[in-house]
């Protein structure tokens, strides 16, 4: 069996887990940076692994776009391709496709018009599926109808019967099930009786790993919170959880909480290159003139390349973006990615020893005493 | 005493030495990455390390703008600020200031309106000397007049009477001798009794080290190797010499041939940023669309992070430059400057063992197999 979901510990809801697939064992809680189109965005594998990331993810869309699941597949798929040798989880491409002007969403699939080409496309459970096929990620995702926020409860009863039914046409379609594993998208809105019928409905299913999409679409930290402490206990205990495309530090901490294990956010690396930069006392602006003679280095707690030994000083990474560097991407990125590898593996750490609770009362009282930049960076 | 100079062999015209500094040792023939701003575009110190670079350039006009050389002193020199724990060397400004538009140049110094506030400024060889002083690189270049190519007989006389006189200047207000070497710079355009009436000058004062300046201006190779392969022989053999702003491997070869120890350069990481490579059978332009399904790395038999073990592909490295990717520049960067660094690491093995001219043959040979593509970056 190429997965298997072992869990070691809960304080409270928190779990503690290990979830192995073909390409190693993921250790949970656990966040999952983005590689958009195969890379994350000024780093190298290397740096990346050195951050304390187990698997990245991927986004089907934009590689069926360029350079096309058929090279990545021809070039050995994506593990080669990327050059990572860790876990990979590619999305389904429907969040992409959703937000395209224009676009067609029936039973049968979604028709929309290609960026590029301008060519009319259509993505379909079984085409998603038999991209994500191609592509070779450990963990793909089913072809879901992504709920926007704010949606009516018609609209989100909508996209839940699709999401189940679309669910086992992704399943029939699979072509790899013993080394790719379909995880299954519990869709719902903020309604808890339709988020209750989709988890229901794709438990039965018994997927070997769910959810909970829909979400950091918009609905700010408390709905979140909500949609998560009551849609968690509703999946199956004996699998992964995963929530979609969250979010900041605050987010993390809170839903580890309600039971999640498997996160993922562009926030580290989109924020780390337009110069805000996590520390385990708040977020920091380095483009604030308050840093342009500050000899410390982002977070003298922190043992990331950036910051060990106090090696950059919060001035020259000041310096670095006042003359458009790509330095000061490259250090912020392996510095916020490796703050958010670091805090998922404190929390685990926290859950092992049942203190869960505790240690997220530290962090938030520790986490709220830096300036608070206002970052106009968006969440997703 | 810091800076020594110990010549090690010699074959034909070519030399093998060691140039010590107060932070480490230079094997020459040695080529040095440029990090104008303190930073080499596109890679960490460690990535730059991981080269075989032993000493990097940084450029005084750049930083003394921004973010001063006031801060850069305070925050410990740019050995720290920068966080390159190897021998920096700094140029004089001049070649930057004489550039601008308007600029007024008289015996006593140069005059030119700043780029970013529009004052007006005053350049003088006690300025930039104190500039390099509080800068703090280990080797620091004499403020001279730069001739452009092409210039008549008079003009480069005139800057061979001011480089000279400049020289006697930048000495007496040189107030480290003792941890920065003040290299002099022969000027003279392409008139072969200027460039010795100059070096012949500068010889009798004795300095840590001499460069050929006012090359790679547009001049050519074929100019390029003239004026090199004339000039060198007249500079004291016991000192380190510097062909300042050079260039391809091509110029690097022919001019390690003619008794150059040192050369600076932005080819190879500009090239890289433009997706040009450098491999031993010539260069590669990877935007071309021979490249989109290419499974070989970049150079079959470099062990750089990026080819070492077959890793990153061709088609990779197309998709990355096509989807924007910064990794693209990463990744190729680290590939030309290693480049750059192996080419160096063979030429002075060669001369160790007396077979340079043969290794140049075999070199010019083998380069020459490749596409020429045709690259449109500038070579300074």
């Amino acid at each position: 069996m190429s997965f298997q979901f072992d869990l070691e510990a809960t304080s409270g809801q928190a779990r503690a887990a290990t979830f192995s697939t073909p390409h190693g064992p993921i250790r949970t809680p656990c966040f999952m940076p983005v590689g958009t189109h195969g890379a994350l965005k000024a780093m190298t594998p290397a740096q990346v692994a050195e951050t304390g990331a187990q698997v990245v993810l991927a986004n089907t869309y934009h590689l069926a776009q360029k350079p096309g699941e058929g090279l990545v597949e021809k070039l050995g798929g994506l593990h080669a391709f990327m050059q990572w040798p860790g876990p990979i989880l590619t999305d389904s491409g429907g969040f992409q496709v959703f937000s395209l002007p224009g676009v067609e969403i029936a039973d049968k699939g979604v028709r929309f018009k290609n960026e590029h080409t301008g060519d009319i496309m259509d993505m379909t459970p079984e085409s998603s599926i038999e991209i994500q096929n191609r592509l070779g990620a450990d963990i793909i995702m089913a072809f879901d109808e992504c709920t926007p926020y704010p949606a009516s409860r018609k609209l989100a009863a909508t996209g839940v019967r699709r999401t189940l039914a679309w669910m086992e046409r992704c399943m029939k379609a699979h072509g790899r099930p013993d080394d790719q594993a379909l995880f299954a998208i519990v869709q719902g809105s903020v309604y808890p009786e339709l988020r209750a019928q989709c988890a229901e409905g794709l438990a039965a299913l018994d997927c070997p790993g769910y959810a909970i999409g829909g979400v950091s679409v918009g609905e700010g930290h408390e709905l979140l919170c909500q949609v998560t402490e009551s849609t968690a206990p509703l999946l199956p205990a004996q699998k992964p959880r995963y929530l979609m495309g969250v979010g900041l530090p605050e987010d993390l901490i809170a839903c580890v909480g309600y039971g999640v294990d498997l996160f993922d956010c562009v926030i580290p690396t989109r924020y780390a290159r337009s110069a805000t930069v996590f520390t385990s006392r708040g977020r920091l602006r380095l483009t604030h003139r308050r840093y342009r003679r500050d000899a410390y280095p982002i977070d003298v707690s922190c043992d990331c390349y950036a910051c060990k030994d106090g090696a950059f000083s919060r001035a020259y990474l000041h310096h670095l973006f006042a003359a458009n560097e790509v330095l000061s991407a490259i250090l912020c990125s392996i510095h916020n990615v490796h703050f958010y590898e670091s805090l998922m593996a404190q929390a685990r750490q926290a859950i092992l020893e049942d203190r869960y609770a505790d240690f997220a009362g530290e962090f938030a009282e520790a986490y709220g005493q830096a300036e608070t930049a206002q970052s106009s960076a968006p969440t997703r």
